[in-house]
């Protein structure tokens, strides 16, 4: 690199640059606002099911109650694997990432069941929603188990679904509820790297699953969707709340990075943590996770207390998918099955309104030079 | 969407912004050029072997003999592919969208050879660089003629690895040399969509398997990789060169997008274009291609004079791949076999010198409204 050349620092990144129109979502508005289609988070997350906010997303609107319940026997009619797909999930070793297996799960699909035209979108959208966790159920369950799941339940919602299928038994009523507000908690969040990803495939006009496949391999990075899972990792650490007390100051004076606090672009608090924090002690209480919840407490405390750094989505998940019963490693699939609503409304607003996403690069290379001939070099 | 919002008309598609820094490639500087590293394309796609801009892309510099020999020894030996490869791209059906293959290819790899750790990431990107024409191949064949190709060749260089599983037998020198020329100039092109893509994906942490399944999908795209396809089936309209001549001028009336010509950056003409051209030229009197050549060159005439447009790489690498018994739906995967080592050198500068790639939205949705609950909807 030129060393004479003036190096804008704030290159990079395109923070604050507008790179689109949306009308799906607003983030940080007022420091901590989060609204779908101009809805609080808060309320939604309160009062509606994920099935719905699917269907806000997807469609722009809340359904009636026919068609919420129109949608939700079509998703469950949408739930089987194909058989090809399902024999290349047992091709996958059981030390893969599960997210490699989200990733190459949906591109395999694609191969299977094409999108021909983008008249197909909402069909393909619906599609994915419908079997990402069997997906992920299909090869756990065969790598962990040696077994061969037929993908069927009974259960009407998603939430319900997967922990079904996970636990090869119906799930108790609190869980299936706090899996589907973390779905509704982790549907949207406006241009995250992982829907930008989706946005920018999407501006070529490619098919629906490229930019799904894309969108998963993105999340999959540790500045994106894996940080619920470290989460988890911090938590485990302690035995118990003095002990993460201590450990914590310890770990902020060695300058440990510390995952699952503060924000991009949240400044005061995150709208999605209370939700998660009160479905964290509600399930410990349940489980006899006490002492887990008071250690994830202790640490909030320390968190606070010296880097005035609140909690965000990803803290208090980790917590409640543990009192869940849910491996660590499954977590940000978890985040596949939820964002997958938000990723198609992107994919599809980018259709509606398109422009090819091609950005400009700061040259800081060799001057332009003669090519040496290989005997000379 | 709000009708009193003033809409910025130029928003979208991030023209001329500056998304980060690079030392690998200009394109475009007065109208024209395009080096990667400082290396002009025309002395490149001359006077270089494409094992040896793989090397430059790569590591930085242009190898001296014996690193040259080194490195194509170390990609000779990473051309096999492993069974439960070969086992997943089986499943695949015949009718699958040939980019669909070597995304899924590239994503199943992922999961049984991870890159666990950045320190990998010059291995990875040599096992994609060397394993992606038998990806290809392995799947072509097998699809088309029910044959498991073991995928040895004794070619020495890529191209003509390529050529020789293709077509299962040993490839004549003009194509081998021709195909090289080719990978050399579709290797690198700085910030376009694909990319891109691979360097938000990047910008996460992901992993390299990850960014190289996102750039794949992007590149799949008609606004972005599929031009070559679009030129042949252009091309392959006509009988003749007065038929070309007439036909595309009424297409011209009718204001039918022809593919092929003009570029987003390029203002002047195509700096890969003579290369490709003279090459078209060449095959097409070794194989009794004139009829074809000159339909192109009627084509690329009536661009001319009608629209002052002038062809891009894309439309002569139509009939030159054509004219070495390429079918259609594998050239845009040619770019792909190529591409890899642009994409790599990005994905590897980005890591260098990270910031998350998450640029802002313009929210023209709905304003912020209450709930209402569905029995009043």
């Amino acid at each position: 690199m030129s060393e004479a050349k003036v190096v804008d620092k704030n290159a990079g990144g395109l923070r604050g640059q507008v790179a689109g129109q949306t009308s799906i979502c607003t983030v940080g508005k007022a420091g901590s606002g989060l609204t779908y289609r101009g809805y609080e988070i808060e309320e939604l997350a309160e009062k509606a099911t994920f099935e719905e906010v699917a269907y806000l997303l997807l469609y722009g609107k809340l359904p009636t109650q026919a068609e919420l319940d129109n949608y939700k026997q079509r998703l469950r009619s949408l739930r089987a694997l194909p058989s090809a797909l399902k024999s290349a999930l047992e091709l996958i070793p059981a030390n893969a990432h599960p997210m490699d297996v989200m990733r190459t799960g949906c591109s395999i699909l694609g191969t299977l069941e094409p999108e021909e035209t983008f008249e197909q979108q909402h069909t393909v959208a619906d599609r994915l929603l419908a079997t990402f966790p069997g997906i992920l159920c299909y090869w756990y369950r065969f790598v962990t188990y040696g077994q061969r799941i037929d993908g069927y339940t009974p259960e009407e919602s998603l939430a319900g679904h997967f922990l079904h299928m996970l636990h090869d038994k119906a799930p108790n009523e609190k869980h299936k509820r706090c899996m589907d507000a973390s779905l509704v908690l982790y549907a949207e969040h406006e241009f995250n790297a992982s829907t930008f990803t989706a946005r920018v495939c999407s501006a070529t006009l490619s098919d629906f699953y490229s930019c799904i496949t894309g969108a998963i391999g993105s999340l999959r990075g540790p500045l994106h969707g894996g940080a619920n899972e470290a989460a988890m990792a911090l938590i485990e650490k302690f035995h118990n709340a003095e002990e993460a007390t201590t450990g914590l100051k310890a770990m902020l004076e060695r300058k440990d990075k510390i995952m699952g606090f503060g924000h991009a672009v949240y400044s005061k608090y995150d709208p999605r943590n209370a939700t998660i924090k009160a479905w964290s002690k509600t399930l410990s209480e349940d489980v006899g996770g006490q002492n887990l919840y008071a250690i994830s407490e202790a640490v909030e405390k320390v968190m606070w207390d010296e880097k005035k750094l609140f909690p965000n989505l990803d803290f208090y998940s980790a917590s409640a998918y543990h009192f869940m019963g849910i491996p660590t490693p499954l977590f940000t699939p978890i985040f596949v099955m939820s964002r997958i609503t938000g990723w198609a409304a992107h994919v599809m607003e980018q259709r509606g309104n398109n422009k090819l996403i091609r950005p400009s690069a700061e040259y800081i290379g060799p001057e332009s030079r003669p090519y040496v001939t290989i005997d000379k070099r």
